[in-house]
Parts: C-alpha cells; sequence; structure tokens
C-alpha cells in the first residue's frame, strides 16, 4: 500500500528535512514515528529538500507500508509519535506509482520580508528582517521578468547535481500587509537556493540597489553575482506541491 | 532619569515576566541587558506579571538610571544584549513618578483559539487548538454580561493577594477569521488568570457546555466552578497597557 502524507512543519529546530549524520531531521522524525506505529523501516519520499529553518506550510512525502492500519489514521497515530512542529494534515492511499518527489509538476513558495524599522519578536524565526523601505512596485517590475521559461544558472548555488539549470516560473506576485512583504512564486520546479536568491534580488530591487529593468539582462547574464543576495532561510515557505 | 521601556516578547522560552529563582525570566534578561550597557542594578518595574509562556505585544515597564546614555539610544543598546525573543520596541524619558505598574490605567489582552480539526505546526505556541466547532454568536452573546463592573472573584484563581476582586470590563470581543477565533478584552485590571478563565467559560459557551444565557448568573454567584476552564497560557497576548 502506497500512502501520501500531506504534512507542515517549522523548520526552526530543524536541519532541514533531508536525513543526515549528527543533524536533527523532519524525515527522520516521520520515519521514526513510522517505525513505532509498524514496525516498518520504510523508505520515506519527500517532495523536496529543504534548508536549515525554512518551513512547509503544505509539504507531501510517501512510503510504501505492508501494514494494514486503515490509509486515514496514519495522520493521527504519527502524529501521536511526534513533537507538535511537525503535523500530519492528512494521510490516504495512492496507486503504486506515486512518488512525492518525481511526481511532483510544481510548487508554490513564499518568502516573508518584515519591512520595519523595529525587529519582531514574533517574526524572528518566520521572516527577514529588512529595516530599509523597500518599494514594492519597483519589486513587482522586476518580478515580470522571471516569468516564463529561463535558464537560471545564475539563481542557483552550487552544491546540487541537476541535469539541466531551465525552469519555467508560471507566476511571482509580491504583496504587502503592513509591515509584511510577502513574495510568493510558482514554477515547474527551482534550483538549489532559487527561491532565497529571487527574494533577495528582489530586495535589492525594492531598495534601488539593483535597477529592476536590468532583470531580464541580469537573467540572461546566468552569472551568480550579478543578482542579490541569497535571503536567508526562515522567511522561505513551501506552500503547496503541485501533482 | 526615568525611563520607559515599550517592548514585546514570544514567551515560549519564559517562565513569564517575572525574576524567579532557577527559571527564566523576561524581567531578569532585560535586567541583565541594562547591567551589561549601565553596570546599574536597576529596579526594572514591569506593568504586571503574566504566567509561563504567556506573551505581551506591547508591554511597558520603567527603570530609575543615573546613566548618561540618551533614553531613544537604550532600545537598539538593551536589545544589542538581549535574545530576539524580547525586543525592546521603544526607549524614552518619563516624569520621575511614572510607574509602569502603579500609573496603568487599563489593559488589552487577545486570546487567539485555533478552531479547526487540524493541529497547526505554527500556531502550537501561539493559540488553544479546540478542535470540537464554536459557535462564536454564542460566544459574543455571553461576552455582553462581562462588560461593566462586577466583583469577578468567580473569575480569579487563588494565589495571588489583591485588596478587591472587583474590576470594570469596557469591551470583549470575538472575531473570528479563518480558523482563528481571537478574544479581545480591555478593562481596568484583570485578577490572576481572569483572560485565561474568561476565554475558557466563553469556549464553553460556544462548545454548549455553558449556556450563554447564564452568564450573567455565573458571574454573580462568584463561584469559581461555576465558569469554565482555565484556557491554556500560550493563546493568550498582553496587547496594549493604558496609562
Amino acid at each position: 500500500m502506497n500512502i501520501r502524507l500531506d504534512l507542515q512543519y517549522d523548520g526552526t529546530a530543524y536541519h532541514g528535512w533531508q536525513i543526515q549524520k549528527n543533524a536533527l531531521s523532519v524525515q527522520e522524525n516521520i520515519k521514526n514515528a513510522i517505525f513505532k506505529i509498524t514496525g516498518e523501516e520504510v523508505n520515506l519520499t519527500g517532495c523536496g529538500r529543504t534548508d536549515a529553518g525554512v518551513h512547509a506550510i503544505n509539504y507531501t512525502a510517501n512510503f510504501k507500508t505492508n501494514s494494514n492500519i486503515p490509509p486515514e489514521k496514519f495522520a493521527p497515530a504519527i502524529n501521536s509519535k511526534l513533537p507538535k512542529d511537525i503535523r500530519i494534515l492528512k494521510s490516504l492511499e495512492v496507486c503504486e506509482d506515486f512518488n512525492a518527489k518525481n511526481s511532483a509538476k510544481g510548487k508554490t513558495y513564499i518568502y516573508k520580508i518584515l519591512n520595519s524599522k523595529s525587529e519582531n519578536a514574533f517574526l524572528r524565526n518566520y521572516s527577514w528582517h529588512y529595516p530599509i523601505p523597500l518599494d514594492t512596485e519597483k519589486m513587482q517590475r522586476a518580478a515580470a521578468a522571471f516569468l516564463g521559461e529561463h535558464d537560471f544558472l545564475g539563481f542557483s548555488s552550487s552544491g546540487r547535481s541537476t541535469k539541466t539549470t531551465i525552469r519555467t516560473i508560471y507566476a511571482l506576485d509580491i504583496e504587502k500587509s503592513g509591515d509584511i512583504i510577502t513574495i510568493s512564486v510558482t514554477g515547474n520546479g527551482f534550483l538549489y537556493n532559487m527561491v532565497r536568491i529571487i527574494a533577495g534580488t528582489l530586495a535589492f530591487c525594492g531598495h534601488d540597489k539593483i535597477n529592476a529593468a536590468d532583470m531580464e539582462d541580469i537573467i540572461l547574464s546566468k552569472t551568480r553575482s550579478r543578482a542579490g543576495i541569497t535571503a536567508p532561510a526562515q522567511g522561505l515557505f513551501l506552500r503547496e506541491v503541485y501533482y
């Protein structure tokens, strides 16, 4: 039986999704919880890696099991063995060839910037504090250049192998509500650190450190140093995975 | 020089505002930060105690100092010595007889209930998860009985001495946004655990465990056992103090 889990996690305490030696990961916590309820060492596939401190509002994973626990009962059972900063929202049976990573057709991420002079005690782990006022119109103008299919080599960090650096971005929006600027980006896939580099670059456009009109050229240049900084992990949330 | 601090804190990691032996407190952290920048062991007065896990969006404190640091510079200086879950928003000089506790004329608290079947990884420390659907109209109806001056003896926990248990409530509102019910209460003062007992009682009204029509009678009875439970600390936020 192939079980799909829809889950969320506050990434603050974790070294990301993926199991690593000597570091706390979300994957290991869930794998251990499944072991406690089924006695099985399952192969738990996640929809993608996330860095240390990155959050997921809706993350998808799957695993195969010989257990006869009813599919929908996995969610409460696994939750009972998990810390409160990881929550399974739903469990269901899916067809045998569903794979949370390979079946994903696209993802939406959001990136939150706290654009205020003062820091905020409640948002310290959930936003990037940027004290200089940002011009969101300039950010939105720059965002338009990212839409469509591009080689995003200049918007990736080295360290993970990938067949191609070409990706398609379907939507990239900037919204401001009070002191919070939310960048929302949907694409067919993202390179390592790509969303955080897009967020850092858009912030630099809003701050006039990068000219929004140059964005098309910067993307075409495929040169990492022409883009902005990699925005910090804690502002990033995986919002949705599409299958 | 009498310095007023407007500050906020995420209470998750603290055993409340007040200094205690063998427990982490917000007051001790700020007192230590002031010592680091002035070399003075100041008497730091807070606007009131908060329980372990309770938060403050706007908390007021004051202290007297012989330092010649400009008043507005205390905020950044103290922040540089504080953990990120406590933030000084503003520092200013006030008249010699201002006392954050005794000068307070009223306070607003908010209490957040996550009224959804599923728990939420991000709200675990900032709301009370109540999985049974609550009828907010019934809660609002019950809330009306609290307005005005009453003896709130039945809505307090023992353990702290107070001259009188009579308090005046100016406003008590219930708002629902998505899965979040926010109770907002303003009064001239609150007894120990009073807001948490009001929140627990209103939840029970929304859940039909207490009849909203009985609320006037329950308050008049001054009997703790007729009110609802003390709602958990992590849903409570001090919103504002009035002087």
